[in-house]
């Protein structure tokens, strides 16, 4: 049974850019935020508070967070690793953070330097103290359909630490197959099993599309009744020319799929795709979307880049 | 109901080719089809018997036929527009042959410049010959799911269509998505009107993956029980870095989801993944599938062209 509406969360100013090896100006990213609301996404996770050592990309989000015009009814979560980086989101005033766990240890010991429990136990103070200031914390799972070092996850292990950042107080658990490795069936069973142990309207799809699955996963989800879906502006995330493109799902993709099936999203496609090409120009690259592929060749939209890149 | 087997009928020598701006010579044809059917497809689509003038890229069609080493349980259909192309592939030894109406009217002036009607009347001498000396016939019909100059396409015009060619002694009917514009629950509702009229087991899929829709529409429609899926070997037959990419499904990503879902095809995809390099070394692009750069980018196998592409 399709839900009625899904709740996108855009990923493109965080997932996305840092994972671009050209950074962007703190000017173009609060462009690129603004673009995306004005598109009518309501959640749009805006950067993350780690030691610019680990990514470049995100320095500056604090400034980005500043330049935003507040809108009522828009959400900007950041992410954050740790207490530090709590203190640092509180300070620029956030109202929702992001914290992760993976669902495999390899990943988990390569990604953050620890095994999957002390990650867990990390957190949870950062999770106390976010909650106690009056945030919201949502939660994301990786790996969940597959890791560049074990190769089958198994969906009870992606349950077991989709229910522990459920348990610590994460209002939605966002399901992430970071590789892209995943294929319908199995996304589906994984769905199922974690919604055994948390409930399905707190679940989130995250999903990469490196070998162009992401949306018949998205579908075959959707189908079981789980109504948010995590996408990227353009597919930000992974150049598509470049090896090991890995970018998350496009959000134009997503919204034209969903538009087509009658589920509303509040999201208008033409302003979107407006969106994606200004931080592809940004970026120079073309677009990872199709959806904004075809709608550029279709209109010759492409030499018109409203809204524009700021010089800054 | 998914099937446990699928048919896969490769595109790509034929729909692929005829729409990339670049020709390749007869050998290099031959080794594709070659390539194809070591790879463990058993229906490739090897040219097509229309004016030279027309269609550049199918200049030749019978050299390449003539070039094939012959393996039992592999057929290599051509289309023909008419019947002197009829006379031509019997000439080369045909055993199978593939004719095409359109599902919209405008489409079908501005394609084959006659009526839907008109082009039925003429296509019904042609089945008739190529049943009467033996030949299996197989259907098309275009602009399934929506067409370029009327926009909205209903499903009981293509019912219509895909009954006029079955009962014209076609085996199969294959359903195009020529554009690419479909939706899952579109595709998933053309498929049951049509098969009212058609059984279900004599209709294939061939979708365009112009809007990135492909594999989500053909998850959609396999649920009904459909097993045989049109592709092309690395999305043949739409640059994807060009304007208007408009490639068929790769037929890459296809087997993928396919092995994943325990859906058995008889395809080896590091196989088809390498018949996949092969030409677009000839044909000096990039492969549009994403398995095949996932592959290339994982496994630094881009560098090792084989099979290498002929001298000619």
């Amino acid at each position: 049974m399709f839900p009625g509406h899904v709740r996108i969360v855009e990923m493109g100013p965080r997932d996305g850019l840092q994972n671009e090896a050209r950074p962007v100006s703190v000017a173009t990213r609060i462009a690129l935020v603004e673009a995306l609301a004005d598109a009518g996404l309501r959640s749009i996770e805006t950067g993350s508070f780690v030691s610019p050592k680990w990514v470049p990309q995100m320095a500056g989000t604090a400034e980005v967070l500043a330049g935003l015009t507040p809108r009522p009814g828009v959400d900007y979560p950041v992410l954050v690793p740790n207490l530090k980086g709590l203190e640092a989101a509180l300070a620029a005033g956030t109202r929702e953070i992001a914290v992760f766990g993976a669902a495999s240890e390899s990943f988990s010991r390569a990604n953050i330097n620890c095994s999957i429990a002390e990650s867990l136990e990390r957190f949870a103070p950062v999770v106390e103290r976010a909650l106690a200031a009056g945030l919201r914390v949502r939660g994301y799972v990786s790996c969940v359909l597959g890791c560049p070092y074990e190769g089958a996850v198994s969906p009870e292990a992606v349950a077991r630490v989709a229910a522990a950042l459920a348990g610590m107080g994460c209002y939605e658990v966002s399901l992430g197959d970071t590789i892209g490795t995943g294929t319908p069936l199995a996304a589906r069973r994984m769905v199922e099993v974690v919604a055994e142990h948390v409930p399905l309207e707190r679940l989130a799809l995250h999903f990469h599309d490196t070998y162009g699955q992401a949306l018949a996963n998205i579908l075959a989800c959707l189908e079981l009744g789980v109504s948010v879906v995590d996408s990227a502006v353009a597919g930000l995330g992974g150049c598509p020319y470049a090896k090991g493109a890995s970018g998350n799902v496009a959000t134009e993709d997503v919204v034209y799929m969903l538009d087509g099936m009658g589920i509303g999203t509040g999201v208008d496609l033409p302003r979107l795709a407006a969106a994606g090409r200004m931080i592809c120009v940004a970026l120079e690259r073309e677009p990872a979307s199709r959806v904004a592929r075809a709608l550029a060749a279709k209109t010759n939209e492409w030499e018109v880049q409203e809204p524009q890149v700021p010089g800054g």
